[in-house]
């Protein structure tokens, strides 16, 4: 019997993060990728987010692998979570692999994966699925996208790319082996959104090197902290390079970056200079220092956020010091970094960022490279992935520019099921999938209604009215008031006794009115709504 | 005796919000500007900041005046708050005064308020200070600079500005007439720092013009929706010619959109072609219509927020629109955006935002225009305002790189006074100057403990403990747990449970030690912290 194949996301559709799809063909599952989401603003007191596993947990007998793109966390983060509740083969370039290697052990799931180690050229075979990777060039190195053949035809999975000419490391987005895989033509093509709203292309990661090459030959006697993410593998090799060129040392700082340049060093993916790093930049002088810290999205605990705050245990920022932040900020975090700035030149330090020089470029490809990889793919539909919704709009209107037929673009969301027989394609009933919300220790357990309360606790704070009643309901003394984050209560005793008679006026209609008209009460004198919670004792 | 210029910024120096300059002589006080700061998201619940009044309200024998460079929220909206406390006479331009006059008369307080019309040409005496306008270009018609001279010598307040040599409404920033108002020197320069991390110049607003020409030519049968500041009126006035131009008829929608086109109309800073004003898009066809709406922040109530939200009252979103953000993004503010864009694009329209096209440019010079200013002023000393620190340290850079000696630049803070005989300068001690938050009616009663209150419910929610006791402090029943944001309660029995586990073993210790033992028996159990508040019940 013919079957349909199914491209369901998990995550990734309508945010940036949490990328994890599901491919489906008869009884045979694979996933490509199993990311985590960085919280954004609204997310109140929230570490992470995860992808809903409810699905592959479901349906775990029928899952044949997990292909890994890349060692991005949004891409890899949530395995470890993953691995709680099933166990899996797990396939995935070299440095890819040695990153989900330190998670799983970190989190003690490492037993319950296997690590099937592949290389750019080499073929996956799962069940009807033959997966044909291609390499891409991204803001980490070994980075795949994937052919992925299929009974139905073949879909290519971009995974995140950009068309750079001269990427740090050489590794380009390799178009003609992409354009071999796929001989007869590509059903579906489920591609990276993240730049769809730039135009032209994005620049190339050379220009980083030359902008930086002149900054450390510029910076004369001067101590130069660079941040950047820990995970821009190719940016720090050519950071090492240049060092060592302008006679320079390198000190790492924070957790990540020290973690992440050991392993990429152990798998043969940094070349470093001999002898250019030290644990210290003690008995050296300032101009022969090149400092490499975390924090370019001004994260509390980061190396650089701790300079900022005087609080890093061996660097301390002044007069002598030239600070380039290397590292784009992420939305929702402008005013993190622009504190953190706003602290570093208060200590006297110079520093670099935004468009004051090119220290940083973006590892996805802006429109005319979505563009070119629409042409050069010429899918018979287009799925645009990897974005909000407004990247994925803007991404599925490119492809009709191309000549691809409107009704053969579909904006999908998380949870929907696109189906194709080969000759035409369409949604089924969409799976419900939920935001899963890690906060401390608890995977899950806070949902939407914690969040608006947290929400609205923000905004005006709290009071709890205690009211001490007899066996009969009657008032037999004073009501207390418990509250934080409202006004200080130390100064505001006449609010507080008018609300004691508000109680009184009204307590005896019950905590339910007693509620409203406590409400209504505090909204009157103050215009705010604080959380308003009466409880009676019986006394 | 000879005496002392001081000049003490109560706003403005380390933020960008809230300018409000004293500038005192002898026993003469003149204040330039008076405006709000619109909260950042590390300030919870606040609807509004406003300046520190008290040295203001305490020396008020001595204020002869309040001069305003121009008609924005940051630098007049704290005045309607400033006339509760004090009567004053207030200096501007037509323009400018109109939008005071209407905020004053909202808040009742019109009648303590002398408002004197100035044109840009007129002088104004102010007991020891002479205080001489001159034209800047700017994002709203009729704004000043000011060259203030003292006895000890001439200031230059540049209020905001650019060289914009193609201004909207043809205003330039008259640098020629500034050079004719200080034939002997300047003895210190006040400088708009705002984009002194932006290279070049700022785009002339001209090709904002030209660039909506071509999209209304483009837009063919589409309805255009355009979103914008409400004072950027020179850019309305374009967009009415425009409008006429292509034939279509302008609906406007917004409140502060609508008033402030009314009162600029009136004043004749608006040339509005007949009949192309209309209520209702009703009985026009989409090509013939476009809507000016406010929302360019994503403003929960504002008129492109509600159409986002399908809550819009005449105005359904879709396919047939092509939606136009003619503004920046301010940081802190991209999140709510982005938001309603994805929206926006679900219901089918079609957005030009960000960097797509060239649709907003921004009302304030960049680092050559800066220069050009500093070169063109050439002060004794440099004093970087309106910026947040890093701004001002990127401008003091700038102006030691022209020449002015480093010792001569001084980077303050908000309260510092700046102090000069003509020929030394130094600062005495600081003020102390407190951010005045409005919250609802509450103004300045929410202070720093409120807010991290409100910072910690936001993470981890609250949880009292309601322990009952009698007359000898033994526990006589069951504690009883309210909380709200913490975890979803009805799921966690058993937490609950083991707290009063906790409570039943630490509440001998007292109220102090047992809230500790509760906040670390929460930490141990979940790795947050939620606010903990016991409480002794006399039974």
């Amino acid at each position: 019997m013919a079957q349909n194949l199914k491209i369901i996301p998990l995550g990734g559709l309508g945010e940036i993060g949490k990328n994890m799809t599901v491919y489906e063909y008869g009884r045979n599952i694979v996933v490509v990728d199993c990311g985590v989401l960085f919280p954004d603003n609204s997310m109140y007191g929230i570490d992470l987010v995860l992808p809903d596993f409810d699905y592959i947990i479901q349906n775990q007998d029928k899952l044949r692998g997990i292909v890994l793109t890349h060692g991005h966390l949004d891409h890899i983060g949530a395995l470890p979570y993953l691995l709680r509740e099933i166990e899996a083969t797990i396939y995935g370039t070299p440095l890819t692999l040695g990153l989900v290697e330190r998670q799983l052990k970190e989190k003690n799931v490492l037993h319950r994966a296997d690590l099937r180690v592949i290389d750019a050229k080499e073929n996956i075979h799962l069940g009807p699925f033959h997966i044909k990777p291609f390499a891409v060039a991204h803001s980490i190195p070994d980075s795949l996208g994937f052919v992925i053949d299929t009974p139905v035809g073949a879909v290519v999975h971009t995974g995140d790319y950009k068309l750079d000419e001269t990427p740090a490391g050489g590794r380009k987005t390799d178009l003609a082996r992409l354009r071999e895989l796929t001989p007869d033509g590509v059903v579906a093509m489920f591609g990276d959104s993240t730049n769809a709203d730039r135009p032209g292309r994005t620049e190339t990661e050379r220009v980083v090197g030359e902008t930086l090459d002149r900054l450390l030959a510029q910076a004369n006697d001067k101590r130069v902290i660079i941040t950047i993410f820990s995970s821009v593998l190719a940016r720090i090799q050519e950071i090492m390079y240049l060092a060592d060129k302008h006679g320079r040392k390198i000190m790492l700082t924070g957790r990540s970056l020290v973690d992440n340049v050991g392993l990429a060093q152990e798998l043969g993916y940094l070349d470093v200079p001999k002898g250019i790093l030290v644990d210290s930049d003690a008995g050296f002088p300032k101009e022969k220092i090149v400092v490499l810290a975390t924090g370019s999205q001004g994260e509390p605990r980061s190396a650089l956020n701790r300079m900022a705050n005087g609080e890093h245990r061996q660097i301390e920022v002044g007069r002598d010091d030239l600070i380039i932040i290397s590292g784009g900020t992420i939305p929702g975090n402008e005013e993190d970094v622009g504190q953190m700035l706003n602290k570093l030149f208060e200590r006297g330090a110079n520093v670099i960022y935004g468009a004051m020089e090119t220290v940083h470029v973006s590892g996805h490809g802006s429109r005319d490279e979505l563009r070119a990889m629409i042409e050069t793919v010429r899918p018979q539909y287009m799925i645009p992935a990897h974005g909000e919704a407004r990247h994925l709009h803007l991404h599925g209107q490119m492809a009709v520019d191309a000549g691809i037929d409107p009704d053969n673009v579909f904006i999908l969301k998380n949870g929907y099921q696109w189906v194709t027989d080969g000759r035409k394609a369409w949604t089924a009933e969409a799976l419900r999938v939920d935001d899963v919300f890690v906060d401390g220790r608890l995977i899950g357990e806070i949902g939407e209604i914690v969040m608006r309360d947290r929400h609205r606790l923000s905004q005006d704070g709290f009071i709890v009215a205690l009211i001490p009643v007899d066996a009969n309901n009657r008032l037999v003394g004073e009501p207390q008031i418990v509250s934080r984050g409202f006004i200080y209560l130390k100064d505001a005793e006449s609010l507080l006794s008018a609300s004691c008679d508000e109680i009184k006026k009204h307590y005896k209609h019950g905590a339910h009115k007693l509620q409203r008209a406590l409400e209504d009460f505090f909204y009157r004198e103050t215009q705010s709504r604080p959380v308003v919670l009466p409880r009676f004792i019986r006394v």
